[in-house]
């Protein structure tokens, strides 16, 4: 894990450590308050089939789920393809350290072929990146010193603490440095949204978490190629917040108005 | 399996077989074109954990990956809790037939705690459901008929060849016969939305699949109880289909407007 890697692929290099069990060691800069970043750790879990000899195609959907906190230090992931047809390949993933499950995840993989196409989904109207300054990094909150944020709308409130009409957070993100867009990234991107919906509607502190995580690619290698490592424009928003839990639902767009990818998370907090 | 239970009650029964396995049994009323309705093998999924005696809370996030077609007949399923914690759990579970995976899946239950609460998203304006005819179940899909469907918006448009402006259906949906609603019977309707999304927009037959579906539950047992068998409504719509694969964004409320369950899917089709 040399120093000339980008961090994101020192957060998520694997090295083999037996037949479909990669071993990998947690990256300082993408720690969190507690553990890492866990768009970090969802890159870890899908780094392993990526890496996987028996891997068919590149990912179209993806859901890990947070079970514990992952310790500073060294930890296994291993990836079982637990059913491969002609086009499409199922994979069964967990995050383990010390013989302990800290994440649980599912991946299909499969190859695509040019379609009818049609997005529904309307890119909003926002300035550029380039006219809205960098978003300082979060104290106590290392892994946001990764990412170029620059916020369109729901920029963290903690400061104010004036309630957001609503939970909707619009912003500019790309990986600082720059490093290009591919699978491992665009899955640590779509867990980067600050702040938690919870917190714009309610800007006091209390333990918060991701618990689970889906993400479904819209893109494929040449789009995403074709992006670099430009900036992405994500838009987040809770559609319900209840009983100690809340949705996500989000996009991230190129600037152009491609949709690469749709993400949703369910998030638990502690009053 | 006697004919005194309901149908998804037959659909969904699950005997012991094991530590961590049960045994099931495929409900012909439950068919589809090529095997049973997806929702209804996700019901099967997840009734395993529900069983399971180390069970903790109840269902707030739940992943099912279609791996490949289920024959009419038996199979397996398995369900191991990979973490338990104080108030949530988690876990991973397949389901199998004549040894070869047929649907993966992952859970996180949870105690929940009354809270802060505050739903943004916005019950659409819509007449009540007695004042809708019931649509026809659907042919070679003797699923339909185990649901009571009126729709508002998007109904199947196969007959008509009309391209729908979007992909947005609004339909009311319960249980036929009616049953008192559950984590099981809400699994299996999150993934009763007819006609598929791309269907909608482009009226002509072509192979179609679920492939992965997550549901992020926000009704605990008080709410479903309280609901009890009446209809529910559901939106969903496609943000993009591109390639061969498209997403399903839904939404899943009680007549009085009380959001119970958020659900997202992405699904293959072949041109």
């Amino acid at each position: 894990m040399s120093s000339a890697l980008h961090p994101l692929d020192s957060a998520t290099a694997l090295e083999p450590a037996g037949e479909g069990q990669w071993r990998g060691r947690t990256e300082p800069r993408y720690g969190n308050m507690v553990g890492p970043f866990g768009g970090a750790i969802a890159a870890k879990l899908l780094k392993a089939p990526l890496l996987h000899p028996a891997r068919l195609g590149h990912p179209v959907a993806f859901t890990v789920n947070f079970a514990g906190p992952l310790a500073d230090g060294e930890f296994l992931v291993a990836a079982r393809a637990a059913r491969t047809n002609r086009s499409t390949q199922h994979w069964v993933i967990e995050l383990t350290q010390a013989g302990e499950t800290v994440a649980t995840a599912t991946a299909v993989f499969a190859v695509r072929r040019e379609s009818w196409s049609s997005t529904e989904a309307v890119f909003p109207l926002v300035p550029p990146a380039s006219s809205i300054p960098r978003s300082p990094p979060l104290e106590r909150h290392a892994w946001t010193g990764c990412y170029d944020m620059r916020f369109v709308k729901g920029a963290p409130n903690f400061g104010s603490k004036v309630p957001a009409d609503d939970s909707e957070t619009i912003m500019w993100m790309r990986d600082e440095p720059p490093r290009p867009l591919d699978f491992v990234s665009l899955t640590a991107i779509a867990d980067a949204f600050i702040p938690g919906r919870l917190f714009l509607r309610r800007p006091r502190w209390t333990p918060f978490a991701t618990v689970s995580m889906t993400t479904y690619f819209h893109a494929d290698e040449a789009m995403l190629a074709a992006h670099g490592s430009r900036e992405l424009l994500g838009v987040a928003r809770a559609q319900q917040i209840r009983n100690g839990y809340h949705d996500q639902s989000a996009e991230l767009w190129t600037p152009e108005g491609a949709l690469l990818a749709a993400t949703y998370q369910t998030c638990y907090f502690k009053e």
